[in-house]
């Protein structure tokens, strides 16, 4: 069941690096890509930042909202994520044609991914120079959600869900999952 | 073994998010720190974007210097990470007190991690204001580095090595180890 998160704990959606589903709408379309270079910026308030290439539709739709959501979707969503990570939605809308269904947020227009197991919605602080220079999209989190079957506490723990575990992909449609929870010791001097 | 990776594929050493280690010298001193927010930003050439937080030691190296490194750490070196995220070099030799080994890097003055299976030299773009204002700092990737035991072909491949499999922190200690590696068929219209 998607919950909502104190946003404080906003940025453990994205520190372990997880391939993320960027969504936008504007002039009455809605659009959906992949975005791998997405990173937390900040803890609270939490901010992010992402890679949204110049040619995209989805670029069009965050410049003319000043809105996107970072979902955090699923090996269960591995070929859609891969599918919406390689065409376009100018022409086309990817929510049909690769069945994946949204959800509105709650405070931005760009819709939530469904099945996903993590949600940051997003609000853009304007930049231009970086956004020009870098494709690169600095964002203030105004809302956090996750999916709490996998979220133990405070934090992931995906336990026995292997088709809930996120995703890191690499190149060329090659991704791993989120692998195996391990807790450091507290730091001691060697 | 560590063999030089064409910097056309350097990108693929972050893609998948795996949290870093950040080096730095200047001074005289050299300095090591974690850092999970650090991600591509360009394929060729390849540049980085990295927070670099403003009270550190490395910050100090970083901004005098121009220059640092990303090495891709492992899980044998779980508590290292952890140990050099929590701790400050400012007043303390952290490669000792961790015992952490270091071997020179080729084109920036920041030496590389031994041990680790992936590694960037990068040179600061100046970008003053975001590096104020969010802390962040834009790199160029001037050579790369893998250890090809982990390295097949164009990228990752963890098989059997599980101590060798890079990290991604989510908070506190915890972290994930890269998991199953999983390839998404080619998109086809559903």
């Amino acid at each position: 069941m998607r919950v909502p998160l104190e946003l404080r704990r906003a940025y453990k959606l994205l520190n372990h690096g997880p391939t993320t589903l960027v969504t936008s709408a504007a002039h009455g379309r809605t659009n959906v890509m992949a975005a791998a270079w997405a990173m937390p910026l900040d803890f609270d308030p939490p901010k992010v930042a992402v890679v949204i290439a110049e040619a995209t539709f989805t670029r069009e739709l965050v410049e003319a909202s000043g809105e996107f959501t970072l979902c955090v979707p699923t090996r269960a969503q591995l070929e859609q994520v891969y599918a919406v990570g390689s065409a376009s939605g100018r022409e086309e809308d990817k929510w049909a044609l690769y069945r994946l269904h949204s959800s509105p947020a709650s405070r931005v227009q760009a819709p939530l991914v469904e099945g996903c197991v993590g949600w940051l919605e997003c609000r853009v602080l304007s930049e231009p120079d970086v956004q020009r220079k870098y494709d690169l999209f600095i964002a203030e989190v105004v809302a956090a959600w996750v999916e709490d079957s996998v979220w133990k506490g405070t934090g992931w723990d995906f336990g026995g869900a292997e088709e809930l575990r996120s995703v890191h992909h690499m190149a060329g449609g090659v991704f791993f999952t989120t692998g195996e929870r391990v807790q450091a010791l507290k730091p001691e001097r060697k």
